[in-house]
């Protein structure tokens, strides 16, 4: 077990079996707890653990519409009713849409309840557990709400990593490649040369960390992890939800390396390993969709600014663009032409 | 014109014609800005302002009611459908209902858009917009939502309260001698000698400024502010909201004076001073309640702890009773009869 305290003030434990240490059971002892976990989870793992802490459990939909405000509001209305108050202590047990969610409602819970995250999948393991973002979605768009709060601690306990399907596998490693194409060429190395290295894991975490630590607010070099995410939100929303965040932000990232590409950043051959590295991935594509839909769902996402459509870019595998401190640019509808009809005949022949 | 920078980063101006200052155009030039006001507000000024700052102005119900996560999302949805984006400046106009609701919106819009306060009343200038608190009620109590979250500056426009009632003028003052109380014994003085003196506002300002400067998260002594509040807060509830905010705590504030001599922590002869202060004030008090109603709304204050319900105490005119930190200690049920008692009696003859 490794334990790790990011800044301003989370411990971080990663490791097999970090549930069963000493130092889970310490800090949930000093509060009334409740555990929050989707359907999915609750039986796999949440009832075993609330049942251990004599926690009550509860639970919210599986899947991305779970982020909403609706949802958020009903849990609230349980704490009110369970009598929690702001010492009680709120598990987010689950996926990033679970971390988000529950991130959120104990940011806004008697102005800050104390919150512990434990990542259930790869993903949200390396991404949304760290940084304190939280997010609610709205019917105009991905994490249009939320705040900036940070848990007490995250148990990032691997041994729940077990269940993961092949696809959820995937999108944790598509992160990592992420991480590694805008911030880290070695972990993007580690990464494609062997996948299964446990070292990879916290390897990427500590790239996040280093990123988020030194630009908490995102006013300048946090942007960079938002590479994918233009795209990739926008993704989201043209299928309605179905396609999965990992899946879209992976398809996103290797689009987005094509706009690299094609807007003279990034050179032929390196989008070409890019692009070989992520193809094999046993990702569902997006179901058919308007380019017009897509086009005004990335008008809608925050890095927008004036009406213009923002990206991250990379110039070579392992670094985004500092563009004078802006770490994006904005990119006209012409400009991004090319890279989304290639983006169409890249997901056809799925 | 005074300005006064506050930690961590907030830029307070205060006199008559801020608003009219090249400080406020600057900084409103930076930005698309939306300005938010309730109906009075819209009437008296709001108008006017977003005119000449060619804003687009969104309006809220007025009074209390309006502080719920209805109206705030009813506000969010009217932002994104101007398509406003996280650089959008908010600016709130109005008292402690505008100004709480709005920053809380501001806070979480797109994890945080920059806001602007101008306080109306009194009691918003010297209370509701100092110190980052923003707050929604719920139907369980007052501000049990919310967040901390600081604005980048706030207008206290002296000429903004020659509209102001005597009630209203009453509650600001009421905040004013609060403070006093609990902590500034030169305020009260000044206050209750010379209630016009123009130093007064910012002097009260001052004072709350260095207390929270101390205590950011409110883990200690920031806790003395809520004096008068456990009491207030469950009053406003039983009377449905149609007693004010500033009515409603003025009257705890004098109860929890009584409260503090119950328990032999304040001599009789300081709680005589301190009611024939209050005494003449121009309040409406609360219609009839149960008992048991009102310590059932005590029950759901954020400062209560493993079921007890928690008070700030004063020991002498200027000085809450720091607890070994707690700044505040549960009281009894029993403990608090006698100064139940004693507030009916003295709101009957009203």
């Amino acid at each position: 077990m490794k334990k790790i305290v990011i800044s301003p003030s989370t411990e971080l434990y990663i490791g097999p079996n970090v549930l069963q240490s000493d130092d889970f059971s310490k800090l949930c002892a000093q509060h009334k707890v409740i555990v929050v976990a989707d359907e999915a989870i609750k039986d796999l793992y949440a009832v075993e653990l609330a049942t251990k802490l004599r926690a009550q459990l509860l639970t919210i939909p599986n899947g991305e519409r779970a982020k909403s405000l609706e949802t958020a509001q009903n849990l609230i209305n349980q704490l009110f009713q369970a009598g929690c108050n702001r010492d009680t202590l709120l598990i987010a047990m689950g996926g990033g849409v679970t971390t988000d969610l529950v991130g959120f409602v104990a940011s806004i819970y008697m102005r800050g309840a104390p919150l512990i995250l434990i990542p259930t999948t790869l993903l949200a393991m390396v991404d949304a557990s760290i940084g304190g973002k939280t997010g609610i979605d709205t019917s105009s768009g991905k994490n249009l709400l939320g705040t900036i709060y940070y848990p007490k601690a995250i148990f990032a306990d691997l041994n729940l990593l077990q269940t993961l399907s092949e696809q959820q596998w995937g999108c944790g490693l598509a992160e990592i490649l992420k991480m590694g194409l805008i911030h880290a060429p070695l972990l993007w190395q580690k990464a494609t040369q062997n996948s299964q290295d446990p070292d990879l894991i916290l390897q990427a975490i500590l790239a996040k960390i280093e990123i988020v630590e030194r630009d908490p607010l995102e006013l300048g070099v946090r942007r960079i992890l938002n590479f994918g995410h233009t795209i990739g939100h926008a993704l989201e929303r043209v299928a309605n939800y179905e396609l999965s965040h990992g899946e879209a932000v992976a398809m996103g990232s290797v689009a987005e390396a094509h706009l690299s590409m094609s807007l003279g950043y990034l050179s032929k051959q390196q989008f070409e390993l890019i692009e070989a590295v992520y193809r094999p991935f046993p990702f569902q594509w997006p179901p058919p969709y308007q380019r017009s839909e897509l086009l005004s769902a990335m008008a809608f996402d925050k890095k927008r600014a004036k009406g213009e459509i923002r990206f991250v870019l990379i110039d070579r595998i392992g670094h985004a663009i500092p563009f004078e401190g802006a770490y994006c640019r904005a990119v006209t509808p012409v400009e991004l032409e090319s890279s989304l009809d290639w983006m169409e005949q890249w997901k056809s022949p799925r």
